[in-house]
């Protein structure tokens, strides 16, 4: 492989196969896509990489990624402080954020509690999590929006016995996805569906 | 979008769809990757890009990207000096190389005659071929390994005619793909398969 490729051309297609889902050939297909490039431009991607790996952190109120101590979510004055919506991970409050559907705060957890893995419920956020709602007066709900896998179940649960106390605590609904078809539908999904089942208003 | 991702983040995200086959989805998908590798493996990323661009030219004699003025292959002892296989792009001599079934050198054109996109023989590595067969007394045969397509046709032509009054010129087989299935192969390629017909040994 090394002696298909000059040296730097060699350390650059290695490099770029440590990234998920780039194998060989799309590694390949990337570093001579790079190298016809203008210098400014793989200096501009190069810099991106290292400032959005050395600025981002986590918000200290909701552990959302942000490069500032608090985040834009959590500092917007436009947001509902009555709903709080509690994910596993800061990609989920993308997924949501892309709906323009839910306008209160987040919180996330940072993973699942999974005793295989050795995450317990100390190595997430879940003890903040508690010490916001419990201070606060403005929490009237906090929505899990956690998914439905073991973990997924296990870390809802857990959560939401702690919240009980403080709070109304939902989760999101679990049904068949919108132009999903019955037929198709797998059987715990369509359990879920009709389980989940409304008055037609 | 912007107002979604922390701003390096949403720096990287924009400058990771830059690539080719690289959509908002797998950008992000990358990004969140990245900003869970430690440091050093986002630096040594980087670094190889920026490396890469500035270390990798062209091989003065075959015009293959290399790192140094003449490539591994026009330097390799080993390597037969009788047979020279032209091909228009470094990735083609890349796939050649890994079929480890050629042992003569290369010439890269870095494109093929295409008077749409203004590319005409002046802007290709072809004058430079014609010299280097032309003073050469080792080069026995030249092999045109060039896609059968419009541009592919018109420069085989043009090169061929330019280069077979110094030595032998071929240029590679065109049929049935190994492992293609007549039934399914579209009917220019059966038309070739069928012209390129060989007496069994």
């Amino acid at each position: 492989m090394s002696t298909v490729y000059t040296r730097p051309l060699a350390r650059l297609v290695e490099q770029l196969q440590r990234l998920p889902g780039v194998g060989p050939k799309t590694a390949q297909r990337l570093a001579l896509h790079i190298l016809k490039r203008p210098e400014t431009e793989v200096r501009a991607l190069a810099q991106a990489l290292v400032e959005a790996k050395q600025q981002v952190g986590f918000c200290s109120v909701c552990f959302h990624l942000s490069a500032e101590p608090v985040c834009d979510i959590c500092r917007a004055p436009n947001r509902e402080g009555a709903a709080l919506c509690v994910v596993a991970d800061s990609r989920d409050v993308i997924a949501l954020e892309k709906t323009r559907e839910f306008r209160g705060r987040y919180h996330v957890l940072g993973g699942l509690i999974s005793p295989m893995d050795g995450l317990g419920p100390e190595q997430l956020n879940i003890q903040a999590l508690v010490q916001r709602v419990g201070q606060s007066d403005d929490i009237k709900e906090v929505i899990l929006a956690i998914n439905p896998s073991v973990e997924g179940e296990t870390t809802t649960l857990y959560v939401g016995q702690l919240l009980k106390p403080f709070t109304r605590v939902t989760r999101i609904a679990f049904g068949l996805p919108m132009g999903g078809d019955l037929e198709y539908a797998d059987e715990v999904t369509l359990a879920r569906a009709l389980e989940g089942r409304r008055e037609l208003d």
